[in-house]
């Protein structure tokens, strides 16, 4: 299983180490063969091994205990997350994108994609072959799924338990610094999405080293990880290395933090502060323009604030309140957490100000919720009408395009790429697929996979589903369905759409107006009865007609249509003329 | 028991209401008497009671079972925690103080009392007859240990669960507006120490009313208060509404916010700021300048930082480590937390700084704590080498002048006093006095008061303390035993430290440079080896020698001896030749 293009003539020692502060003894064990480490300094303990390379086998014994555990920093798991790690050497690599910088968010285009899935391999090198698609359609930035090792074949990454090693089924380390790299040749940059709020169900033998979690806090997942309490200082430590890592040694451009509200951390310095802190040395280190991007749940615009004005100074964060307000005015779907959405005032607010929610009362979480950005720019948030979470997480995976019909479709797409904010858009978006993208794992334990598929179908049951429209996230099929064809995209309903999210892209790169991102950028108008929405931002203006009829709008000033989702649109008498779930983009003198 | 200033003519109809979210069915019995409430707006509920006057006696009876629960919301719990709420109407009380107004907290003298043991009689008209006292020794600012009703009649009052009530073993409702107005009347601003992060293990129904508590967080005290879930906005309320009934309903100056670090709050604007917000709300609205003061174990600059800076925008903070590391010099210990501390450099760093941990790794607490308060003004902080808990949490509850020689009492009351931090001291400390303040419990509950004892008994046990050196918290010998002494006050020890501290108190006073906050205000200046310290503050220069020999101390300038803690103290040739444990303020001209 050694790669052969690494088995170096370089035999020499190499110093492995590990942190432990609890372990009274450890081992290492190296392809059979046994040695035992030294305690050091910060509890880190070490021992220097002869012939060590790349691919090299190894696990440890803690105290005594003879299960062979995968290093906690292990960059390779070629035999998964239960099995021996293997050593990566960082420096034999080829790279060729020695002058690569990446564009700045604030121009950006985000494609988020699921290496799994994207391709027909499912694999890091088959993604490479698509990536000229990505080119051509404008985008400047890959959002990587999360990549690191977790249980099983196939899944959407968030169990990730070898945070250090790229997921062997996806390939290994090599490959996905080949996709990095041709990425940077087509001139795309590569965000990677890290989870640092939980690890996975299976293979997590973290504990067994360190207090990496703690009962302090609950998440929805289980016990909180260790930020803030005794030993968190290795804690921390080990999850911003891990982000360095990417950054430096797969030359990653940012990273996109899963779920900054379940880093439950009360120390007076935050660890989402402290990882951007540590990125912007690296930045400065690497001379590369490095991104941190957070998901979040709270509405809290210290995230993005400068830290000298308190905040964490993150890049920038995901706006789901732009993507509810918009998908539940154009699905009228008012279940979950879209209920407290539905208004198109509320489309509008998300439009001027960046949350819906920025201190008043949410009915869905029975609180107030948020606080006002006031100040902020546009580009602190990601704005999208489609996601991994918002089509996964529905019951049976479902796209927008599955959702409302084209017109619909083409009015969120417009909203998207002329909002003040950084467009994202998810794997297929582009020509409205037709697969789904659904929830699927691979458990190998029985048990744990028989949980899965039952918390599932019970979550969705208590929903209203039926038990058959439910997939199973364990059956093969529910992962093989959800991969993108690539042959319909030339079917003219595909290839329709295709073309509207080019010419939506290209006519906001050019256009100084829908770059601005300064806030207000947006003039919103509105109507709720008559159910249409105006939006000028400089010279562009958009009108939008949600209404299954054809209605004129006054769209302010009139102008030259750029771009019309329906070729009856048209400009009578002072009106827009609107065909019913229509968009226009217009250019004023 | 109905108080007879109050039973007035009015016996018109009132309007009782009480927030109950999750109640299906709601009485209020009054006086024996039954009526059902209605739900309202926001889930309160709300009856018109005819013939409800002050003192009238009430309790609610919620979802049909039999228990009749005092008010949430109770003013006054005449027979104790599990009893009948009564009516208090905030309307009769003949307040004299119309014209008050406090000093600014940057020119106080902050003086903790404890109302159960601070008089013999341990009551809030106990109190007033000492206040003269106060007045004569420097004091401005009165400040209360909690006074919410709890459960027995004594205890430090961290276990309060009527937090509307005062304890009613002080004194009906109208004492404690006696004792305020009192202290108004002789100049005397009045704080008010609040506990919003638990509530007493006996006498808490407020989770009959609503979900007040959470489980997702642990405090050392059980579940955290619940400041951010589900209906966190009506909890939030609860205790914001407290902080401003005592504001302005008993007309304190100010609030001491108990363990800001266990509200636990990771929505998108903390309840420690928000909590601020109202009280500066309710300053313009009564004009009247009102503090807050946080009692914080996070060394987080963000809790006194301003509102526009994506701070808390508290007033001030207790300075733990100024404390901490001014105590483990003067008297070695290194048990605990005082493990961290004991260099004569740590103290130097509060001194310039505010905090020692500013980042640095803890032993005792195993991770890095804290971060630079940097910018901060040194009023951000209040200095004290004594209050309730240092004293009361060990296990014999010694003052510092029990555990050291007067001389180095005198070298701690004189930092206290010169620091560029706002002064507190404990009841009796100013005469060194001979009682202990320990830690004492009166709880009924046979179970809950052997778990007390017990708890206390095997805690310190643990720390290598003997069964019969660690007082009983139940036995009532403990309490009495930590009312102060006043018949000892003339005693030629006492009075010759009183007057130490009333000299300290006056040169403060009278000192520009003394009484400037801006930091780093202090030069400081210390010798490890020979343990001395030097502290310039402007014109004043204070030279300290901790040291138990004699020795010669250059203290920069030399100057004028304003005050010096032994007879012995000379100027010689550059130096000030200090006996051993000795402290000197001189001014340079």
């Amino acid at each position: 299983m050694l790669d052969i293009q690494h088995t170096s003539a370089d035999v020499g020692t190499r110093t492995i180490e590990v942190w432990a502060p609890d372990a009274t003894t450890l081992e290492i064990d190296v392809q059979g063969s046994r040695m035992p480490l030294q305690r050091g300094h910060d509890d880190w303990w070490s021992v220097d091994v002869p012939g060590f390379i790349h691919g090299s086998r190894y696990g440890f014994l803690v105290d005594g205990c003879e299960r062979v555990l995968p290093d906690p920093r292990s960059g390779w798991q070629p035999d998964g997350v239960h099995g021996y790690s293997a050593f990566v050497d960082h420096s034999a690599f080829a790279w060729t994108d020695q002058h690569w910088q990446a564009r700045p968010l604030s121009s950006a285009v985000i494609y988020e994609l699921h290496v799994g899935t994207f391709s027909p391999r499912g694999t890091f090198d088959g993604a490479i072959e698509r990536l000229d698609h990505l080119v051509h359609l404008g985008v400047t930035h890959v959002e990587l799924m999360p990549v690191a090792q977790f249980s099983g074949d196939w899944g959407w990454g968030y169990d990730g338990v070898d945070l250090y090693a790229p997921h062997s089924a996806y390939g290994d380390p090599d490959a996905l610094k080949r996709l990095v790299n041709e990425c940077h040749a087509r001139g795309l940059a590569v965000i990677l999405d890290v989870v640092y709020n939980h690890l996975g169900p299976s293979g997590n033998y973290l504990s067994n080293f360190a207090p990496y979690h703690t009962s302090r806090y609950a998440t929805p997942w289980g016990d909180a990880v260790n930020f803030d309490g005794p030993r968190s200082g290795g804690v921390r430590q080990f999850f911003i290395e891990n982000a360095l890592m990417w950054l430096r040694d797969y030359h990653f451009d940012g990273l996109r933090v899963d779920a900054v509200h379940e880093l439950v951390d009360n120390s007076a310095c935050h660890f989402a502060e402290e990882l951007t802190s540590a990125v912007r040395e690296l930045s400065v280190e690497l001379g590369r323009y490095l991104v941190v991007i957070a998901e979040s749940d709270l509405n809290d615009p210290r995230l993005v604030r400068p830290q000298e004005l308190g905040g964490y100074g993150m890049d920038a964060q995901w706006s789901d309140d732009f993507h509810h307000s918009l998908h539940a005015v154009l699905t009228g779907e008012r279940s979950g957490y879209y209920a407290d959405f539905g208004a198109i005032e509320q489309l509008a607010k998300a439009l001027r100000n960046g949350y819906v929610y920025d201190g008043v009362y949410s009915e869905y979480r029975r609180r107030s919720h948020g606080r006002s950005p006031l100040g902020l720019d546009g580009h602190r948030f990601l704005g999208y009408i489609q996601n991994h979470d918002q089509i996964g997480n529905r019951a049976a995976g479902e796209r927008i395009s599955h959702l409302v019909n084209a017109g619909r479709v083409k009015i969120a797409a417009t909203l998207v790429f002329t909002a003040p904010f950084i467009p994202m858009i998810f794997q297929g978006e582009e020509w409205a697929a037709s697969s789904h993208f659904r929830y699927f794992t691979q458990h190998e334990d029985a048990e744990l996979a028989a949980a899965v598929s039952e918390g599932r179908r019970s979550e969705f049951i208590s929903f209203g589903w039926q038990p058959h429209d439910v997939p199973d996230p364990q059956d093969p099929e529910t992962f093989h369905s959800s991969k993108l064809r690539w042959d319909e995209i030339n079917d003219p309903l595909h290839s329709d759409m295709l073309e509207w999210y080019r010419k939506l892209i290209e006519l906001r790169r050019k256009s100084a107006s829908l770059l601005n991102g300064k806030m207000p950028a947006a003039q919103v108008n509105c109507d709720e009865e008559a159910r249409w929405l105006t939006l000028r931002r400089g010279d562009i203006h958009v009108v939008v007609n949600f209404a299954e009829w054809a209605q004129g709008i006054p769209p302010g000033d009139l102008g030259e249509i750029l771009l019309a989702s329906d070729s009856r649109l048209d400009v009578q008498s002072g009106l827009v003329w609107m065909p019913k779930e229509s968009v226009a983009i217009l250019r004023v003198a």
